[in-house]
């Protein structure tokens, strides 16, 4: 009963066509449920009368049932997880989000909030029949102070075009991420999203100066404020950021965007160790000091088969490790004699073997390009295996190492990559197809490694739906037995993407 | 059975020698609960048996029961609230602080915890027999991470002792503000406070890493990682920040502090108007970008009478309004460049009238100083009312002249400063001794003007004792109701700091 393939994918994948042509060609991920053994809970089971409840809410055309059009968004990006969802619900204003939570928890049917469905840990499709809340249609910019930098929007609006808007305005969203294309700033603020421009504008926590949510009895909590400053009472927002659409639905956010930087230039390195890549790092935070914007690490095997997978070119010959650098500040003339400074020294001392420094876009496109594409190009290789974990930075690399040893001769490939300056690495595992023995063997063996440096098993992909029986690995049981009690706090009957982020008591 | 009043002072007041010198001429403050007419809540009353069960915890010396040892833990810096403790306590570590608040829970005995007691809406300190928890003795630096910037402490460090330490290793707070040396950084992250540093690196939900708190009954939660990424589960460590001790009590936290910049510059200038002041601030942040680091402002007011009272010089002649502007950098010549042209520019286009640009330390001082010590020298003046609200920089200063002339001959002074750059302006009305018919001149007059502006009644020093009345004028009935909920959810006998933050049902 599906629809021809092609529109399939262009639901499923918006990435870019690398992904298309590889899904055409592969068969339906297996069901989660079945995947991961999971029981379902004792929601209610969705009838006709329901349907034609949320028909009369949201009209009829954004009450989604046809089971090929409903596919898609059961579907993760990874190809990992699939859910058996039988409805697909649009709203266009929060009050309709309110309506439909509020009918959903009289009646206890389960409901999994979904943005861009670019999310990494299955957070963002259901597990079984949860009714499906997608944001897309709620995209609209409400207002942009262009002297404090607010933004105040809908929660679907996708992030790069909310950049681009912005960009307008000389300012900048304060987060970048390979998914801009497609994620939404909901599901961005729902995950705690980070991404490449945390080391210089901070996290969301910082950067969101309000938001509306919908709780899960309907309630709407409005934080949406655009003040820098405001200490009235409990912090509610932060609630709802990063707590992955279990305790409310974001449904408007207010963001500080920064100004625009006039000068921007991009630095692309071959080094030879991880121990010159740590060098380079703490010399850039000293000579590149308030200008150094990004400072990112790929090994060779990252960079190699993206390059190699997506048919993109390598502006540099084989090195052990890439490193790039941005700089973004007010003035071109002294932005970049602080980088030639810099570079020059660090060539001359051996840090930086080779590389190549540019200013035009276009250029510093192609660079981020290759950067960007690395959690796509796996996906080329089969089915990969994605780690996404703090660790202190003098063991920041150790742990890709280790995964080599331990699965030899397991693997197509093993490679390292992430947001130096936030302690924050990547680790993909890529083998032909999906594999319980791999599995096994990588988990909780990596999660293990990484509590004991006291590092976090989730740096920014969050918990979602692959990670709850992992968490304890980074939080304790008091934290835990806290979050439950918030959990059945804001949502009693646990309707709000259930399956995700905490484990079962 | 007051102890010679010299002692008293000194443990009220360790800003500086000014207020010591007035206190020591003024009778004590009025009771809280008399001033403002408030009933005591039905918890329980400390006995000698509880006095006997702190002491097997703490120690005899760690028990304050001495009725004039006591009293300065009872009265707030602004000499505005005075309370009826009978006990303080000072707990060294976070078992203790468990074991105390565990005992008083099932006892149902209040409890106030206390930092440095500079707040200045009364949250400090206790409004009738509360127990005083007083931190000052949990005062160690437990780790720094150089590289990385994270710094983990006790709750009780003194943040200008911090902030010395951390510039040891190149470091410097995230945060300062003008009683840096008395308040604790718990109470710091507590208060969410703001401060002077905000506009360069945000505020504390973006600055603090990880924390520990205990909760009402003495559950430890532990948030102490020092990781910039960790999104694995609810963040819990929000609630405690900006919930002024009603959730739990703050006993360990991990800051991220940046790196100190080699090349800081002041900048003070005197302003004819405030348009001028607003478009001085537009300008700085387009020319002088990543390196602009505090944007404040005075009017004419605020600046004559702390130089008066206090006996500092004014560097400048008389100007309607002054404006702080300081860089930071990593390039002396450079952001000296930057800062010459702006000057230039904006002395042709006459928005500056006069002024003065140092980097020697012992003048940046003797400048911060005169903005520092506002907020202490309107106490010469007597009695001050002081308000804290954000308000969109269009309408900022109009408050002010809204005041001035609605208490016309009610009035010593009417004045206002702030941070520009945030949205924040500090209003202080003085008056010989404090005056109930100004009062209600006032409240909730200033309230309904800020909420109309869709600002913040509170920007920064939050709503503690003296503002829950007025917290809906900044929160709608839904999130109050949510924070109640929380409230009961984490201290549902509600011993900790009871009459503050949230008004009675």
């Amino acid at each position: 009963m599906f629809r021809p393939l092609s529109l399939l994918i262009i639901n499923i994948s918006k990435h870019n066509v690398a992904s298309q042509i590889k899904y055409s060609t592969a068969i339906l991920p297996r069901l989660s449920s079945e995947k991961y053994n999971i029981k379902r809970k004792s929601f209610g089971t969705i009838n006709e009368s329901d349907i034609n409840h949320f028909r009369s809410i949201l009209s009829e055309n954004r009450v989604i049932t046809d089971e090929s059009d409903v596919l898609p968004y059961n579907i993760d990006w990874i190809k990992n997880c699939r859910g058996q969802s039988k409805v697909v619900l649009k709203p266009k204003t929060t009050d309709e989000v309110s309506e439909v939570l509020s009918y959903c928890n009289s009646k206890k049917l389960a409901v999994c909030p979904q943005g861009g469905n670019t999310g990494l840990v299955g957070g963002s499709v259901p597990v079984f029949d949860e009714i499906v809340l997608n944001f897309s249609l709620m995209n609209k910019v409400i207002s942009l102070d262009d002297i404090s930098g607010a933004l105040v929007c809908e929660a679907g609006c996708v992030l790069e075009n909310l950049d681009n808007y912005v960009r307008q305005h000389n300012l900048i969203m304060p987060l970048d991420l390979g998914a801009k294309g497609s994620c939404h700033i909901g599901g961005n603020v729902s995950t705690n999203a980070g991404g490449l421009r945390l080391l210089r504008y901070g996290n969301l926590h910082g950067s969101i100066l309000g938001l509306e949510a919908v709780k899960a009895d309907g309630t709407v909590i409005d934080c949406l404020r655009t003040l820098k400053k405001d200490n009235t009472g409990y912090h509610l927002k932060h609630l709802f950021i990063g707590s992955e659409g279990t305790l409310g639905v974001v449904t408007k956010v207010a963001v500080h965007c920064p100004a625009v930087s006039k000068a921007v230039s991009l630095g692309y390195f071959g080094v030879n160790t991880f121990e010159d890549v740590l060098q380079l790092y703490r010399n850039a935070k000293i000579s590149l000091g308030e200008i150094l914007s990004a400072f990112e690490m790929a090994d060779n095997r990252a960079i190699c088969s993206t390059v190699k997978n997506l048919k993109l070119t390598n502006p540099l010959e084989d090195y052990p490790f890439y490193v790039l650098i941005e700089t973004s500040g007010c003035d071109e003339e002294h932005d970049s004699e602080k980088l030639n400074r810099f570079l020059s020294k660090e060539m001359e001392s051996g840090h930086i073997i080779d590389g190549t420094v540019t200013s035009e876009p276009a250029k510093m496109r192609t660079i981020w390009n290759i950067r960007e594409n690395i959690a796509e190009a796996g996906l080329h290789d089969g089915y990969v295996f994605k780690y996404d974990v703090s660790i202190p930075l003098n063991n920041y690399y150790d742990i890709v190492l280790l995964l080599r040893k331990k699965l030899e001769g397991k693997y197509t490939n093993i490679y390292g990559y992430g947001h130096i300056g936030d302690g924050n690495i990547h680790i993909n595992v890529t083998v032909p197809e999906y594999s319980k023995e791999v599995c096994d063997m990588l988990e909780p063996y990596i999660f293990e490694q990484v509590a004991k440096l006291k590092g976090s098993i989730s740096a920014e992909h969050g918990v979602g739906f692959r990670k709850p029986q992992f968490i304890h690995y980074s939080k304790d049981e008091s934290a835990l037995r806290l979050m439950k009690d918030l959990k059945h706090l804001m949502d009693p009957n646990g309707i709000l993407n259930p399956y995700k982020v905490l484990p079962d008591v």
